[in-house]
């Protein structure tokens, strides 16, 4: 059975990221969405967070499961007998970088292969980062981000 | 009348900042220099300070007016009852940056478009932070920022 | 009064180049849409053609002129009293052309602009290009072109 | 069973092709090489021709089909039941292009996914292209290509 | 003894161009300008034309010698005993082709080296296609291209 | 006698760099690689430890110098006498930024020249950040940097 990867540190999930597990979900068996504890210094949500998130706006999806891990990308896959990794790709500014993960990753671990999916169009533009910003002043969000994200950015601000 | 915002941290307003607000102040009737309160984590100028060495700078441009604004600049655009955001393209580093802006602020106030204009390629090379750096070693910075500017940096480095 | 012109060869024009159209109609008082009769070496339409196309799609736009010229950009606008001239950006492989060509502009009419606008990221893939392969080999092109260029390109390739 | 097609013109196949079509191989059930008849407009080899070496190359491949196609790809794909488009990445120069390859796809046949694999670092710098000039002037291009290929260069450029 | 060879089509040579071989016949002992005869379908000089001109334009650096060159560069290179290739930079778009060159190079030829200048930033936009573009259209191109190489082109459109 | 500078932080050296080391100690008559004190704000090696361990790992090159400095490196190279600078070469990320590095120097530091050297291909995604973060989290870095590296690496990491 296939069972493909989708790493990232998803703080919060977006429109965006869901689009890929969406499609990622229709060509691969078995699909885990694993959140990077150690991604980014400084998040915003727990870990557990945004496992729970993840998990709310995919639970239409009976193939895919949320996890996190800690520790070399490597080293999970392989521990899961993963054999894919699934990568989004939205600007060229991300091809420099996903590049050079996907030739490190085949150098620690040469029977892992990284496939990457182009952002649909319209969340060309969207990021983890810019979504905090603009919640963060009290922009509108909706349509950017799943329901449940929403609501947990709302409270978020609001209590900080 | 057509009321342009060209926003930026210009801590310090370099002399390709002052490029770009020379020639767009030539195509608007209206240019409101925009400085960011929060953009940058550790900025060596206060705002204050910033909006001082830019008002000093473009005294000679009766069209031109030097603010601050704090929050999201999709709000700040609209206060001002702007319809144009002017933005500098330098490299294509800018670039992705640029276009998740853009398109980030039509989503955000559909009415309000972003302009781009060019470097002067004598400008290419310029940033605030090179600025800052070379200053930082007493390196010349002659004929990259304005004069006042010149005069800022050399007061602020032999205080620190 | 500001005259702006976008250039182009529109060959066809798409929904593409008509978002751009609409949104600097309503920045500049005077837009003139100006194709190149020798841009690209072998083009589909005629010049007359891709003039005629344009100007049916663009009857809503009460100040939006179309136009064509043949020689240098800088020469034409300068002839046409125009202050800027309009391209829009889609992805970085355009940037390094449009920097190319803004500054030549400049050093060949310094007292002309070139202003960018990011296209619409509905219709950032979108090139006459691809639209001309696509009608070519009887795709649907429907939403990405006006409704009368999907039209001719029907003639135009029964008739091929 | 999930069918995935890896077009392009293969004119002719490289090592960097191998690599991807070995890879791709271990991801799908089916892999079906499609080559483009009318990609590039004056090829070397003819599509009969370059179909043969594709099919010499991969032979020790059991799930890999080589197949030759004309028209739209998206046509084809869905009249072979594929639901996967494989595409190699070497560099940035690539990246534009196939993000509008993939997002025209996407339009034109929206249940169909085009997954990207990065060329191993090794190949990063191999094109049909460069393997032609090289040849064409009498240079080794051993482990460049598959040696079926190496041949049939040597042959090709005897008699022209 | 050093010897580089800077390889290039230079139809016509331009300011950007002669920047490079200023500051790279300062760098090296010998420096070999070598116009590939090749290079470009259709020039506008020809390869004798393209010699004399650079010839002209450099007779003031003792250590510069002109020469033209058929074939692969690899082989030309090894035949002059040369062990640097010289290639300007001018931007991004560059990037990509020239790391191919590059790393082909080191393939075919694995004891030469390349090594990249970055072209003076008031000559970033140059490129010898618009020098002929402009003076096709009778643009002025003084002060883009050397005295003597602008003569030539007055000349060369004159009788076109 | 031309001498060389290769300035970096080094934190720590890796393969591709010390491969950047072999090919230009092989160009120019004497080579000194610079580490910079402030590169980097915090490195996880003393600036004595990465002199250290690139010397160690240069010792087989009679012209190779290992230096650190501080302050502004156009005033470094001054000092030194220098009148070339090296840089690497990766991928289009890196170059924005040499761009802006070389022409700030070329401003700083008129007669000295920057060149630069493609990365071989087999360390294209090698970076001083990656080996850390592989080594931090246990991984295998044998082959990806020098061997006194790798042993200075576990060792730094079984301490922290």
């Amino acid at each position: 059975m296939l069972i493909a990867v989708y790493p990232g540190s998803f703080d919060p999930v977006t429109n965006g990221h869901l689009d890929i597990i969406e499609r990622a979900s229709g060509i691969f068996k078995h699909l885990i969405i694993a959140v990077g504890k150690h991604a980014g210094k400084d998040p915003l949500f727990s870990t557990a967070e945004r496992v729970e998130m993840i998990k709310e706006a995919t639970k239409h999806l009976p193939n895919v499961e949320v996890d996190w891990f800690d520790g070399l990308l490597a080293d999970y896959v392989r521990e899961k007998g993963a054999k894919i990794i699934v990568r989004g790709l939205r600007a060229v500014s991300d091809f420099d970088y996903e590049l050079q993960m996907a030739l490190t990753l085949k150098k620690l671990a040469p029977t892992v292969e990284t496939v990457f999916m182009m952002t649909n169009s319209k969340y060309i533009y969207l990021s983890s980062s810019i979504i905090k910003e603009i919640a963060g002043y009290g922009g509108c969000i909706k349509g950017l981000v799943p329901d449940n994200v929403e609501a947990a950015l709302r409270r978020k601000f609001k209590r900080g």
